[in-house]
């Protein structure tokens, strides 16, 4: 039985196409599956999606993060999504006949590694967490690369991997098992950040809105307009379409429209049949109902 | 390089479950792969897809002709959906590495195999019409199989194969090759069938509405309600997007909601997506952005 397990680390470089290039060059020759890479400029960011067995992902992962210590310098890193690694997140996400419980495993194994190998600490988030202050990405990124340097030191911010000692260009990482995640954006016909802003506080779980999702509002200068970026958990518990008519909605209430969507990665095939399904008013769609699928399953 | 094309028999039974079974059992020993079949009681018609190589698809074909015509009687045969044939139509459908002249090539062949094997008068449609007035399915079927004793012998309505002869119990069959249709019904909460006529007229190319759609209004006695049933004859030209969208305004000018959409058989994951990009304002979203799609292609 082939296992499948996926990780998503995202890098703190969106602008140099030669580094992401390089990256993914290296990552490719340790035998994983790339399935997709994109970078956002205005985020300064990078997102890897590749696939492979147990064994495989880890190589992956581990060579990943030695390039972007290797390239990324963060003293020179400004963007607008909040950072504080050079390889500022790497996530296992378990497949096919892989569970939660190897994933954790593997994220302790690299995790491990990292700090050892590359002198930057780690953090265990998500289902890896060992306490549940590190349950959410968020908590641990709160002052990012350059408030490392004094948060490292708080008695409750000790890594879980490595020492006290923030890596002077590659700041920290964090590592973990979670459950696949959709990265979805909402751009809005506008530039008053407040807006994006209000809107993401209205629909994120931290500020009392929808379970499942996190959202900040963010400027997007190369596009001339702002942005809802989300991360939906859940995407079972939120789906896309509640996501999208809640921030369309929210929108309207300033007299904005939404300019598109955007996906970051991949999202799995259910998520798009639930969402066509709200919409056309079919009881049910499923994957069963594709025809390319059925044929080639 | 393995060659794939579709084949979507229907059979004019679709209440006596033994039967289809029975004719279900004996297409898969040819070894077609079967995807789909669905049976719909008011329609009293049933709908099976499947896949093979050329040759194989064309064994398949003529074994549900084989048994359809073996096992259904017209004569008995009651149902709101318009029949000529106890299997009423063939398609065949070029989906990888096989081009539209296969199929009609493929098309030829088993309507002339099933005329002199089982004395059922062919037409040939679609792709593979020998008149334009043969090109449209419902212009063939008109009269169904009690007026077919008379337009047999009309001049223009000689069969493409077997004599003017209408088979006594299994009618005539049309057979032939076409690009993939989505079958797609939705359910109007109304029990007034004056309605889902007039909005089936509203959208349907033959009553001057869009390019590629056939609809009827029809009544679904065991739901209790009326159905306008489509078929999409260019999915890329007609999106299901707009076609349910026309059909939902058309209902509301009558006070009328609806219910749900219904897909008979498959439809391909571009269709699906392409409406999903349209709700959720996706500028393109592409089978590349599926998780499953990208890890088993």
């Amino acid at each position: 039985m082939e296992e499948i397990i996926e990780c998503v680390p995202n890098i703190s470089e969106g602008r140099r196409k030669e580094v992401v290039e390089e990256i993914v060059k290296n990552l490719r020759s340790t035998g994983v599956k790339i399935l997709d890479y994109s970078s956002d400029p205005d985020h300064n960011r990078s997102v890897i999606t590749f696939v492979g067995d147990k064994e495989t992902v880890k190589k992956g992962a581990l060579q990943v993060a030695r390039d972007a210590v290797r390239l990324i310098d963060l003293r020179k890193h400004h963007g607008t999504h909040p950072r504080m690694g050079a390889v500022d997140v790497i996530p296992f996400i378990p497949i096919k006949n892989t569970t939660m419980k190897d994933c954790i495993k593997i994220s302790k194994e690299v995790g491990k590694q990292i700090a050892e190998e590359l002198r930057v600490p780690v953090y265990l988030y998500a289902e890896s967490a060992t306490t549940p202050e590190r349950k959410k990405l968020p908590n641990i990124r709160k002052g990012e690369f350059e408030g490392f340097f004094e948060k490292i030191k708080e008695p409750e911010w000790a890594p879980d991997f490595g020492e006290r000692v923030v890596h002077p260009t590659a700041g920290v990482t964090a590592v973990g098992a979670r459950e696949f995640l959709i990265a979805y954006n909402i751009n809005l016909a506008t530039t008053d950040l407040k807006i994006a802003k209000k809107i993401a506080r209205s629909i994120r779980e931290s500020s009392g809105g929808l379970q499942y999702i996190q959202a900040k509002g963010m400027e997007l200068k190369e596009k001339n307009c702002v942005q809802v970026s989300m991360n939906i958990l859940n995407y079972k518990k939120a789906p896309l379409y509640r996501v999208f008519e809640i921030v369309k909605m929210e929108a309207a209430r300033y007299g904005v429209n939404i300019i598109e969507s955007e996906l970051i990665g991949l999202m799995p095939m259910k998520a798009a049949l639930d969402s066509l399904a709200f919409y056309l008013q079919f009881p049910k769609l499923s994957a069963d109902q594709i025809v390319e699928t059925k044929i080639y399953e």
